[in-house]
This record gives C-alpha cells, structure tokens and sequence, in this order.
C-alpha cells in the first residue's frame, strides 16, 4: 500500500525514486501525483517525502493540483544550461537532472528510477548523469522493486474506484450481451443495423462508444474473438469475421479510468442461440476450475500455488498444460492471473516461479482466469472475474456478471 | 519519411534498431509494425531488413499480422535462462535478449534503442546486456536519431490518415459548437440539460463521446479552459467551472486514432454570445500573426525562423514573449509549433534554438499556433491548425475549420 512506500524504501536502502514522463497513462507518476494533464515531468521522491515535481512553465497550473511541492523547469534555464553543455543537448539535459538533485540535497545514496518513457532517452540521460554523479547509483530492476510491491496491495480509495470501474464495465457487458440478443438473426447469423451480417468490428466500435458513455478509456482495445481466433489467448479479433450461432466467442474487455486511472479486466466465453456438446464440455471444465481456485484462494500463499494447482486439475481433465509441457498452443497455455490496477498487468503475477512477492495479500486485486485452447477445433474458452483479497480473509469478487455461456438470440 | 530509415541508418552507422514495448500507444512500434494486440514486444531492425518480431507465444496471431518475421520467445525456455542465471530473474531477461541478438546475427555495431516502456526496466536491462555483449554499442539519444527523422515526414498514406483524423476531429469541433449555441442561457451562464450551469466537465464528457462515435481515442484528454484557465496555456480546464458568456475558452483537442495511431491538433478561441473588446484585440493580434506565418512558410526553412518571426511580430504589438524575456509568463509564452505524427509531439520542432533537422520538409505534417496569455486578467488566447508541406512546396491546412471567436448562443 501506498503508506508502506517509506519503509519499503527505508529496507530496500533507497534514497529516492526519480519518476518520469507524463501525468497520464504513466501509473507511478499517477500514482504518486493523482494524474493530470502534464506532458513531461519529473518526480524525485526521496525517503520519508512526499517528492517535488519538476514540470514545464506552462503546466505549472496542473502541476500545482498534485498538491506536491513543485519547481518549473525555467528555474534551470536551458540557454545557459546548453553554454555549460558546450552546445551538447545531451549533456544540457544531464546537466539539469544534475541540478535538481543537488537542489533536493540528493547526492549520493541508491536512486531507483520509474516512469513510462522513451528508452533512448532514459537510457542516455541516466548513463549521462550517472557518469558526472558517480555518488549516485542509479538502478533499474526486472523484478525486485519497491514501487510496484507497494502498488500491488490497495487501500480502500484504490478498491473503491477499481470497483466503480468493475461496475461500469460489467453494464458495458451487460449493453453488448442485450445487443447480441436483439439482433435479428438469418441463415446462422446475427444481422447488424444495415441488415448485412454483423461483424465483430461493430461489436467493438459499440463497445467503444459504451465505454465512453461511462466515462471509461480502452486504450488496449478489447479481446472479442471468434471460432479460431478465441483459440489464441491474445488473439483479439479479426474486424470482419461474423457472429455465428453455437461458436464460442472470448469476450476480455480491460478499460481504465479516463487519462490512465485504475483498470478493471473481466472475460466471458459466450455462444450465440446454443452450444455445441463440445463447447459445453469445455465451458464445463473452466468453470469448475475457476470455482475451485476461487473456494481454495487463502491469504499470504504465492499466487503460483494457484497456477499448479490449476495445471493439474486441467491435466486430470485429459488437457495439455504448461506445468509437463511448457510449450503448448493447445489445453491451458497462460498464467491463472495477474494484479490489476494502475497497470492492466502488475503484482502480483501467478507464473509457476513466482516467490512469496507474489503472494496473495491483504489488499490484493487480481484476476482468476482459467482458459482452455484449442485452436484447430475452432475454439477456445476463458473465464475472468477481478478479484480483492480483504484483511479478514475474505475473497471477494469486485464487480459480479453471470458467467452464463449461451447468449440467447431471436428466433 | 519510412522508405529513407535504412539510408538514415547507414549514413549514421547504424547497425540495428531495437523496439521494445506494447504494438499500441508506443509509436516506434506502431510505426514499423502496424500496431496490433501486442502486450510486449521486441522488434530488431537491423539496416536493410525489415526486421523480426520477437513476441508471446499466445499473441503469435497477434504479431503475425505485422507482416515482418517473428519468432516466440517461447523459443528461448525461461527456465533453462534462469538456470543459466543462476536464479537471476534480471540476468536470465539479459540472456535472452544475447541470444535474439545472436539469433540476428548481430554481435557488434551500433544498436539504437527505442520503445515506450518502464525506465527502471530498460535501464537495467540495456546497461545488463551492454556489460555481456562489448562489442554492440547501444546508445540512446537526446536529440538527434534516424527513426524520429524518418517519422518527421510523412508518405501519402500517413498523410490520409492524419486528414481523416482531421476530418473526424473538425466534425467533433462542430458538435461542440453546436451544442454549445443550442443551450439556453441564464443569467449569462450557458444551462445543461438538467437545467443546472452547463460546466466544463459535462462538455469533456460530450467530447470523449463524440470522438468515440467516430473511432478515435482521447488518450491525452482535452484543453478546453475558460477565462483564467485560458491564460496557462497547457491548463487543461476546470471541470466544475461554469460557461459565462463573453470570456475566452482555449479549446485544444488532439485525438488519435484508436490503440495509439496517427493524431491530429487543433485549437480554437472561443467566446459565448459576444466578445468584449479586449478579449476581441487580443484574438485579431493572434489571428494577424497566425496568417502571416502561414503565408511566410517556405520549404526547407528552420522552423526555429518563424517562431522568431512570431515573437518579433508580437513584440512589435506590445507583448513581453520569450525572445527577448525568455521566463515570461504573459504574453507569447511557447513555441509555435511542432510536428504531428504517431507522437503528438514530435519533429519539426519550432524552438528558438532548432537546427536544420527541424527544418520543414516536403512531407512535414505540422501546427502551427501561436497565442497570448494573460492569466490575471482572466484570458488566453490560442489559433492552431495542422499543415502539411507538399512536395511542391505548397503548404495546406489538413483540415479545414473556421477560425471565429464568438459563437452565437440562444436569445
């Protein structure tokens, strides 16, 4: 949680956290600032402070709305800065870093660096200043790091709008599945408004426009995929392909809050007027697996307890799992879940190797969602609920929507 | 433009580019992918190729449709890297990225790094990868690099999309003013539709909608600021402030296409029912300014030139700009603009200081907008549209939309 950040910081011997890049789509920059409408700037956050924000003159107005101490950029004017840098726009740039953290009395001491931005730049300007403040060890990581640890457990504010976001996607669902309903349906096929096939492409434009209407943003688009494609996880629909009767659609939608807020993920595996006796084996399966992680979860166990446990069950199933055969296309191919919130995908993960970092919390959000695939049957089936680990112990499931397979249609 | 990146490459003795990140909303990656549902990707470019993609195995279908070679990471087990790693969860991620550049053929040479992606993750990553592999050089940039120079002009498709971006957006600008002249008025305030002040929080959410109705995305959010607000030129707007007639609203919209296309910017000064005289001068000075740049733009000038031109001209009227106090606060406080792509900022820039690589170039997809701030006496002050130099050394505003001050409101 948030208020573990200093003795995070404190037991990891860090000094300060340098966040960079915009306001916006930048979660730890939004979640040390609360967001707003900055293009660049820069945040040190040093132990035991709340940080200042260096941001551009004409953004001082939303830099001040953090509620942050702040500095404009002009305080560091670039002319001189450039002199000093001999003309070197590189070495101009490193020089103003250089400059404010001596003027937050930031010298030396481990510095973890954060933020959504270009590579090349960061990597240049971090081995710049690196090489002019040898006192300072600047560090990136791939796991270890306390900003996300202390990302991956909510406080109540965090759960509260997570939730709210849970409720205004499942109305989306619920818009979508209302949609499919009413739609007349010929030769096998629902009709769109034109009287021409309906294709997966206006399915999504709709649920584009619905998200907008509840204020939500999908800047990863969503996931509706159907026959083949539903068979690849990832797969996120070809735009022309048509709803069909009785095929298995993967329905994984993941919208945030406007500008970058807090996502919420959720899929369902729906079919059209009816199921074929396969897919409703299958549909089956998930379900049973889903519920069985569900009832088992407990707090402070590794999320990939969960993965192998899943794994198995699929496996005594008769399908292919990545636990024996870590390559497979076909059976249950991905993880069991993963954090939501800032980040579509954050702490803590359920890979197979992770380690108690990535134990179930108090405060945890997080999915559950077994799948099964199998691509050249034409099919492929997930189901995904976001779920919140509470401090007495309790699991529960953020936003609720009928996990109901078939989509009854007209006719 | 994207047919001189491997004479861009040569000439700067490039051996490869590496893309790091997600195929949406990173505009390297975009730019030489096509984009697609891609959570994390890597694409090396080595001069002359068209690169392959390294990508998860459950979004092969996903990569695949880029066109370009790929491979799945799956290829290299994680497990047998960790085991090589001896546990190191940031070494075994260093290997594998040894083994795809060894993959490529690539052991020496310059590497350019590029992608929007997590600082502290690159960091370590490249500095991890530079330290086992001595003889690739891998370097970042400030400022001077082949792929942004390469995205600074665009080809005829790119053109069509960013016109068609423009055409969508203009016809949200309409909406909007529409809107805004069908509200009734009371005491010199506009009324929303529950009767209450219409404020600038339902007018953004109107927004977010109609851009969702023409299948853009609003990633960045809207300016549309009124009085005060209007004189910080990046303030976003406040979004329980009220629509009083009369004062100035600074209205920048700057959508893009969905998951992270093409952009498109325009601004527009606007005042409800009438304009008072000062608000009135100030607006004719900017327009004044605006049109003579527009008929001064030649090809192959600096665009440094005519943000000279725009401050000496404004200087000429009587206001402070930053040629000549370069911290002002009122007056003509940023540059005049900047190049408009996959970014929505990005090269020509218009700084004072800019070189002949930010000159306009047959191809150059730009803004031009100058404007005037005053935030204590309640007002700013911005005309913007997005150019586009033709090869014939013609300049054309992409999309077309009046610049008027006043709209009309009810009574």
């Amino acid at each position: 949680m948030k208020t573990d950040l200093d003795q995070l910081m404190q037991d990891a011997g860090v000094q300060a956290l340098l966040v960079m890049g915009s306001a916006q789509h930048n979660p730890p920059m939004v979640y040390l600032t609360g967001g707003g409408h900055l293009t660049y700037a820069d945040l040190i956050r040093k132990t035991g402070h709340p940080g200042i924000l260096f941001h551009a003159d004409m953004e001082r107005d939303e830099a001040g709305k953090c509620g942050l101490e702040t500095q404009s950029y002009s305080h560091y004017p670039y002319a001189q800065l450039l002199q000093e840098a001999e003309g070197n726009v590189l070495k101009a740039m490193v020089l103003r870093y250089k400059h404010m953290f001596e003027d937050v009395g930031l010298t030396s001491g481990k510095v973890l660096l954060y933020g959504k931005v270009d590579a090349g730049r960061v990597y240049a300007l971090i081995c710049g200043l690196q090489a002019i403040m040898p006192h300072i060890e600047f560090e990136g990581f791939q796991q270890e790091d306390v900003l996300l640890t202390a990302m991956a457990t909510k406080d109540s504010s965090e759960i509260d709008r997570i939730k709210k976001m849970g409720k205004l996607t499942t109305r989306v669902v619920g818009n979508v599945a209302d949609f499919l309903s009413e739609r007349p349906v010929r030769n096998g096929m629902l009709l769109g408004l034109e009287g021409d096939p309906l294709t997966i492409g206006e399915v999504k434009n709709r649920i584009n426009l619905w998200l907008a209407e509840v204020g939500a943003e999908n800047p990863e688009g969503t996931i509706f995929a159907i026959g083949k494609d539903a068979g690849v996880p990832h797969s996120s629909g070809s735009a022309n392909d048509i709803l069909r009767l009785g095929e298995p659609i993967v329905f994984d939608i993941f919208p945030c809050e406007a500008l970058g807020g807090y996502y919420f993920d959720m899929t369902r595996t729906w079919c059209l007027g009816y199921a074929p006796d396969d897919v409703q084996l299958l549909y089956e399966q998930v379900k049973t697996v889903y519920y069985a992680m569900v009832s088992e979860l407990k707090l402070d166990e590794p999320f990939g307890k969960y993965q192998k446990r899943t794994c198995e069950l699929f496996e005594s199933m008769g399908h292919p799992t990545i636990l024996t055969k870590t390559d497979t296309q076909v059976g249950y191919t991905h993880s069991l879940g993963h954090g939501v919130g800032l980040n579509i995908h954050e702490r803590p993960f359920s890979g197979l190797s992770s380690t108690a970092k990535d134990s179930l919390k108090a405060g945890s959000v997080f999915t559950i969602e077994p799948g099964l695939y199998y691509p050249d049957r034409g099919m492929g089936m997930r189901l995904e609920n976001t779920h919140f680990a509470g401090a007495d112990g309790l699991f529960e499931v953020l936003a609720d929507y009928p996990l109901d397979l078939v989509i009854p249609v007209q006719g």
